[in-house]
């Protein structure tokens, strides 16, 4: 009875703790939480997701990196087609060239590891050449769409897995800025894009990343149809929240400036305005 | 003393335990596991990743639907700009239309909640008019691919926080068949793009879905510069292996049989041909 009596104290005091929990990491997020909902290490972990862009000057571990990819490889792929590779990049000299195309990025410079996330046709095309058939599909749209979500599926389980053994990551969208010199930096064959790059480290406590406040449920989450005023609410609670947390960074400006600056103006793409071309010199013409 | 030899002891037992769950699990994802590395419950769930597409006859707790939303909006989203949405379906009526869209399936049909992952301007081109600007950056095949980006690394948090609290998903890519009709179904304004579908529901243990086997990691994660032939006899390994798991579902041929029938016959994409097309329609012209 003693015995049975402190397994529910603690089963108690774990629930109770898992309740605090819970509410701060959804305060954080969102501003707000929900009385009470499910709670466990994953969801913990996916909500104190932040971006890191300062590493230690350690190394990442080989069974770290290891694991890192067999959550990637563990993710979802449509009709299991496997769309996608990775290459691991620790050289410093191509991590340097990497930096430098990807718009001078210290956060890919100083990172000790660097995934690049591709979109890769190319094993299916040695695969259907070996069987005397000429690769087609990878010549659509979808074909495109295929690639990189099954790319992004994969990077998202390697975000989610290197956190939860304690690396910090942030995804650098620069290695699209120029497609065809980051093929040349690591050798990528025809039918083969990148998507996205991850720097990945030990997260170098000095940098302070914090959680980024993010739209509530009621912005993003529609019910059965889409509705696109009834966000307007939720969108300006979300911009003084917003706002708050950039200036606290020393940002100043608001989400919705943001937006506007980003979204409206073709110059802030940069060479990305090309992309188009450059997936059609990579062999994804999008037809 | 005791105590602490105590805690000692059952932390050699959580660490065997561990250990033994770690390899059980590579070795059903990989067909051979590492020696060592590291270990958690995010992994565990990741690597135990199976799609479902039977499920009981409950709904999703609406405090699960948040804590999965929730995941989901803490994913990363380029430059902070969140381009996604995701409509969350329960009417009977509206599942049954979608699934029909979908390639007519009851993977749909009989979800309890299935979850449209929207690449969405339309919020940011809402902004962007109250601030008396037009959206462009949307209008270029950069803009596209941030949009589905964003929705694939949601949707993804999506799953393995699902998955973490007892529900089962399968990624419903026939969403893409038919855009102008789905936007019809969900009232989709311009500038939304349904980029994948998500069924969610607790698993109909009669199922038994089974973790597939994926690629090694010697395929798929390359070192420093891509290798297209060093990936030749991993495949070769994966494809026996693979040809075993299937022939267990009832299902014959290889899986390089299956690269070459779904990669060279335009056929197999059936309306998917025309996503670019669909993509201008829906105002994402990828220019």
């Amino acid at each position: 009875m003693v015995a049975r009596s402190d397994a529910f104290e603690r089963r108690g005091a774990l629930e109770r703790r898992g309740a605090l929990e819970r509410r701060g990491a959804l305060e954080r997020r969102f501003g707000a939480a929900d009385t009470a909902g499910p709670w466990n290490e994953v969801l913990a972990t996916q909500l104190a997701h932040r971006s890191v862009r300062r590493f230690l000057d350690r190394p990442v571990p080989e069974d770290h990196l290891r694991a890192v990819v067999a959550a990637a490889s563990s993710a979802a792929s449509s009709s299991n087609l496997q769309l996608w590779s990775v290459v691991a990049v620790t050289d410093r000299e191509r991590i340097d060239a990497l930096a430098t195309l990807a718009g001078d990025q210290d956060a890919v410079r100083h990172a000790p590891l660097f995934l690049v996330w591709l979109a890769d046709f190319a094993r299916s095309e040695r695969i259907a050449t070996v069987h005397g058939r000429e690769l087609v599909n990878a010549d659509f749209a979808e074909g495109t769409l295929l690639g990189v979500v099954d790319a992004a599926l994969a990077a998202q389980n390697a975000v989610v897995a290197a956190e939860s053994v304690g690396l910090g990551t942030v995804y650098i969208g620069g290695i699209r800025n120029e497609p065809e010199r980051v093929a040349d930096v690591l050798e990528l064959p025809q039918r083969v894009f990148p998507v996205v790059g991850l720097s990945v480290g030990f997260p170098d406590p000095a940098e302070r990343a914090e959680v980024k406040p993010r739209l509530g449920f009621d912005v993003v989450c529609h019910r059965d149809r889409y509705r696109l005023e009834a966000q307007d609410a939720g969108i300006a609670r979300y911009d003084t929240r917003a706002e708050d947390f950039y200036r606290g960074q020393g940002l100043p400006g608001s989400w919705t400036g943001r937006i506007v600056a980003r979204l409206t103006d073709p110059g802030t793409l940069g060479s990305r305005r090309r992309l188009r071309d450059a997936l059609r010199e990579r062999g994804f013409p999008t037809s």
